[in-house]
């Protein structure tokens, strides 16, 4: 396991952390300045502005795009809805590969119909995937956790996304394992294993889950202030063979989102090797 | 599948499901008028009562008591609190027997260490099976959704609860299965199955997934006002070899708990076989 403290350049930070509050520009700027190895940025704050001019300004700032925030829904009720889906996500690939970045994430949407909603992912994503060997960018599938089964996610276990995988076959596709999805998961050992063996790990996310449960989508904790033994699954994932970053991604409206950028980054950095 | 259209006395109504507006023997009079087959009492309406006088009043209204809830958190920081929480359950576990119910639902708990809560329950469990055994009542153990595993429960999967009943090897552990928390679950289809094979289907709970997601513990919806397909899910159980009464149990604080029972029995009644 890695010793993670004063090594800040061993986590990236996903943008969403800092609730959009600033343009990119500076969000990188700060990122870099607090020695941070990395960034996830979002299209919100991509989209409509110079790609390019971007990607330089993150890799001469020395940070590694860990991951490109996120897919358009797969799921449709109607077929040309999916291939609308489909075509939007194959543009925001694109935007990924010219960032530079690892990976293009995939949350990846649901649809009353689990059933239906699962083989239209699996299909999409059979579809995106020699696009992204092409790109070289990894199409990253995100389990979330089953309390977003109805509205965000029909895929919300680990072993389910590398089974997906595995019926897809391409090299391009991967897992991302969050913390906050998956710490729950009773097989959750064996289910990083089998995939640091399958090479298909493809990030590591961490933010903490705090009691009392109030809003599930956007009052996530800081490492450290709620119940998840992150050193742990850490160390789990990184005994699997994950070596790539460590990335910070907090979804907090209540807390974190209010509080200025460079303190987030300085208690993410105060925590390091200490709470993850 | 059974036809449940016309046919309330396949159903049981847990009493949760009126938010303990009214007393046990209101609810039971309520129940038995409504033509339903069973109910489910909870603690809280039973203990310091005349349990005889309650379980004559069940079986004279012909009502079978599918299970009685619930149990004590069995996890615990101390070895002297473990005890007492399995002093306690033994205390209702006998309380069960008299109220001649068939099941002692399990909801079992947890702590942060979800390793350390895991081992607990499944010792807990093996200290109460004998006495299970000796006074004819299943501990019937639920696992709960998993957005509950940091403050309800430690068991959030079916296989999960499988897994553990064949640990313990006693005739007298069992499963429920409740809609709310394993709709979502991509390996449901199996582990009920299996369960059924096993003959440790104790239970089956009806209620439905609403959306936007917000109160997750005390927002769950009538039967049909949701996501969850109810009626694949009770096909797949009673496939699966179960044959016992379907029971309705619905957290709804800002909905079904203000409505009179009645009105809530006649909703029930109106949508058997039609949305579950």
């Amino acid at each position: 396991m890695r010793a993670l403290k004063n090594h800040p350049e061993l986590c990236a930070i996903n943008t969403a952390t800092f609730g959009f509050q600033v343009p990119l520009t500076l969000a990188i700027e700060a990122i870099a300045k607090a020695g941070f190895g990395g960034i996830a940025p979002w299209r919100r704050e991509v989209e409509g502005q110079d790609v390019k001019a971007l990607a330089r300004q993150m890799r001469d700032a020395g940070l590694k795009v860990t991951g490109y925030c996120r897919s358009t829904y797969i799921p449709a009720s109607t077929s040309a809805q999916f291939k609308e889906n489909i075509a939007d996500n194959l543009k925001a690939l694109q935007d990924a590969a010219a960032l530079g970045s690892d990976a293009f994430v995939f949350v990846v949407g649901t649809l009353a119909n689990l059933i239906s909603a699962r083989a239209q992912v699996q299909e999409g994503l059979g579809l995106l995937s020699q696009h992204a060997e092409n790109l070289g960018v990894k199409l990253a599938l995100e389990p979330l956790h089953p309390v977003y089964a109805a509205d965000r996610s029909c895929i919300n276990l680990v072993s389910q996304a590398l089974d997906m995988c595995d019926e897809i076959g391409s090299p391009s596709v991967s897992v991302i394992i969050d913390a906050y999805h998956v710490w729950w998961d009773p097989n959750i050992e064996r289910d990083v294993v089998r995939g640091g063996a399958a090479k298909r790990i493809q990030g590591f996310h961490v933010s903490d889950w705090l009691l009392p449960v109030t809003d599930t989508l956007n009052n996530r904790g800081m490492m450290g202030d709620g119940v998840i033994d992150l050193k742990s699954l850490r160390a789990m994932v990184e005994h699997a063979g994950y070596n790539g970053l460590v990335e910070v991604e907090i979804f907090s409206s209540a807390n974190w989102w209010k509080r200025p950028m460079d303190e987030t980054l300085q208690v993410i950095n105060d925590r390091l090797g200490e709470t993850f």
